[in-house]
């Protein structure tokens, strides 16, 4: 990076919150995705952690009048690629913005600067009797800015949506450093295009977002959380099918296939067994009255479609325990292979059987360990690639088998990505769901609002 | 319209799905709303009924190659002028395209085409256990394109939100007549930008929508109607707010004034005391167990508040004779002066008070006539305006009004349209809240996608 645009910086930021020293800027050549940025090729020029608005509108104002490209970045825990550095170009690091600045209960909205960690506001707000939904892994570490770019998701997607269904209005710095506020405090607003939402999941393409308004709704009085044991990971996916076709609207339905089982029995020994095909996860909240009426309902289906085993949490303990098993699941399975390439196709539900089936015909077929957890309840299934990345001849069958993992969710009338976003990770295959003409038409605008594509260039339209 | 381009349409609709005399044309110089085409000026050159996506992409691609003006347009019964004729323009009428193509079950999602009424759709999932709640009061008669193209609302909104949080995906035709599938068939999907939400509501200046796919969810199992009547309509705004923040979540919450109260009565005998100062409206659904324990929480608040009436329906009829005041408001003030003009200003929950208030004291200030009704539950208050349309001082006076009301609105947090959309009758306002900047970075979109402007012109942009 020239020396003087350094100094600019400097000048916005204070020269304690601009880095410019090797080690400092080797930590962002990756994020928590398998991409890489090339250590020769890609590190970044320096990275400025700006405090405010203004000083944001500065730095990506400075940025296209120059043509630097800008990489906005959180916590870094995106798993597509999408915050990693690209050249001399400048990290924007938003987590010195870290303000909740407002939990307004009487209109069911927070508002937040994007550096919030996700797990932060809903502490908050749950103290108030109020919940924000999203739950993507990451969120005891991952940021409301990132989850907003991003469009983050979660276990609880299949009862409560995801981030895009909670962000109702934005502050958002554009890519010619005009500041602009989008959408607003109400929940019904349709003046104008809805800028919100198409913001909301671009990935930092189009802005760099500095406050974030998000509606709440009131916390579910309670839950109730149960386990049901499968010979047959089929049996399992049928259960799910079947739970959503009856109506049953479970805030979590979660599904672990054997080597997932096995693995994490092995590492977090919660008492799992070992031999089942697949483990279904279910959590059900709302009004105390009718949880145990839901759980009893959701029981005999599990026990019609073959479950060999159900255990309901009792206490509060007990569910805690059994969700032990999912949070340990990739802890769990990372120590199998040093590699571990999480995808997140997304099926239509009653797909959910047909997609488990081919991914395993596809592992079978390349001879690799294709691990299957996932938020079966909105089909958002988490195939998880076990390798080596410096055995390229199995990288090699890796990139063939996950060629056609996306090819088969997409013809099961899926998509490529349920919540982790395209990144650098998936842009190559982007077209494989969107056409040419879909491609184009968001390249349309990418164009109009980044003419000189300084934000987070090569992010889901490639290089 | 050049005869050789209405010889060219003909051969793509056919001769019986094209009108070019005068008594067609001049249906459409109107819609629902008091915006007026001039019949002089203004006449289309040919309305067009074309019957698939095929026939709507040759014919936005004629169009677009001969530059010619295109307003896509359903029901007609939006009330932003978003649906009138723009001078020798092409009226692509989408009602011939009505087929419900796909409920879906196993999946809660229904595909449609975009010439279906939304009641329709409503009934026929209703049949299955299903739901799709977004319910404009012109349900009866509205198209699910034109729903979508404005993002309609409706009394659900407070508990169910409108209809961009029910459209997961879209089959459109470009301005350029090419074609694109955006979204999908999976709740998750973040696979490039949200075209999808994007296209909803951006009423018919971005793309000609052709089949549309909606989430659906379970039917909920009961419902309980009330009642409550207060002497101040102050009372009843307070009401609402502090059953939002009790975090009880009914499916609607309507506030009916006392000019509506008095003149339904009149209209339609449903028992309502004229003298009240307000009515609320109020249904809450869900498990059947919990409805009973809702309506008790929300009965106690009221009186509290100060509702001096309470009457809870004990039968589905008693329900539907409180509803019938409710719906007949339109007709019944309609009768008072021959020009209504329905805004839709939506505030902040918490802000009722205040915006009541406020366009209380414009209506006084300007000597006109300002109803009060509304979804007041999620902040969406329909200040009806009556008057007459020539009556030219009396129409200067209520510009007047207008105009502050919508700046009453942006002050107090809120935004100028939470349902009606923009259309034509608001363009001029849209920068109040959008701002110069936000409204120039929407042009960009618009620009990028139909650089030559030839769908829906003027419509949100202005001339």
């Amino acid at each position: 990076m020239r020396p003087e645009i350094i100094q600019k910086l400097s000048e916005i930021v204070g020269k304690d919150n601009l880095y410019t020293e090797l080690e400092d800027l080797y930590c962002y050549t990756y994020d928590a995705s398998f991409v890489k940025a090339d250590f020769k090729k890609d590190l970044a020029g320096v990275a400025v952690y700006p405090s405010n608005t203004e000083e944001v509108a500065q730095i990506i104002k400075l940025a296209n009048q120059e043509m630097i490209p800008v990489v906005p970045r959180g916590a870094g825990t995106n798993v597509s690629g999408g915050t990693i550095s690209v050249g001399d170009c400048i990290i924007l690091v938003l987590k010195r913005m870290n303000k909740i600045l407002e939990i307004d209960g009487k209109n069911l909205i927070a508002v937040v600067e994007p550096g919030v960690i996700t797990g932060q506001l809903q502490s908050e707000v749950e103290r108030i009797g109020l919940f924000y939904p999203p739950d993507p892994a990451s969120q005891a570490f991952s940021t409301m800015g990132g989850n907003v770019a991003e469009c983050a998701g979660g276990p609880r997607g299949v009862k409560y949506g995801v981030t895009r269904d909670y962000v109702i209005g934005l502050e958002a710095v554009l890519p010619t450093g005009e500041v602009i506020n989008t959408g607003g405090r109400t929940i019904k607003n349709v003046t104008g295009y809805d800028m919100t939402k198409l913001f909301t999941g671009s990935e930092g393409t189009l802005c760099v977002i500095t406050k974030i308004i998000v509606k709440l709704i009131p916390l579910p009085e309670a839950k109730s959380t149960m386990m049901a044991v499968f010979p047959e990971i089929v049996q399992a996916c049928e259960t799910v099918s079947e739970i959503i076709a009856t109506g049953l609207v479970p805030c979590s339905l979660e599904l672990l296939d054997n080597i997932y089982i096995r693995n994490i029995e092995e590492y977090a020994k919660v008492g799992l067994p070992t031999e089942a095909g697949a483990v279904l996860l279910i959590e059900v909240d709302g009004d105390s009255e009718i949880l145990a009426k839901q759980i009893g309902k959701i029981e005999k289906i599990c026990s019609r479609l073959g479950a060999v085993q159900i255990r309901v949490a009792k206490t509060k303990e007990e569910a805690e325990e059994l969700w032990r098993a999912r949070r340990s699941a990739f802890a769990a399975v990372s120590r199998l292979r040093p590699t571990i390439i999480g995808e997140d196709a997304t099926v239509p539900r009653s797909s959910i059987p047909a997609a488990v089936n081919r991914i395993q015909e596809i592992a079978a077929k390349y001879n690799i360990i294709v691990a299957i957890l996932g938020h079966a309840g909105d089909g958002n299934l988490h195939a998880t690639i076990l390798t080596d990345e410096t055995d390229l001849e199995e990288m090699a069958r890796v990139e063939k088998a996950i060629d056609e993992i996306f090819i088969a969710t997409v013809e099961l009338g899926g998509s490529l990505s349920g919540e982790h976003g395209i990144g650098r990770a998936k842009s190559k295959f982007i077209t494989i769901q969107t056409g040419e003409v879909g491609l184009e038409v968001q390249r349309q605008i990418k164009q109009a609002l980044d003419p000189n594509n300084i934000l987070n260039p090569g992010v889901m339209f490639g290089a």
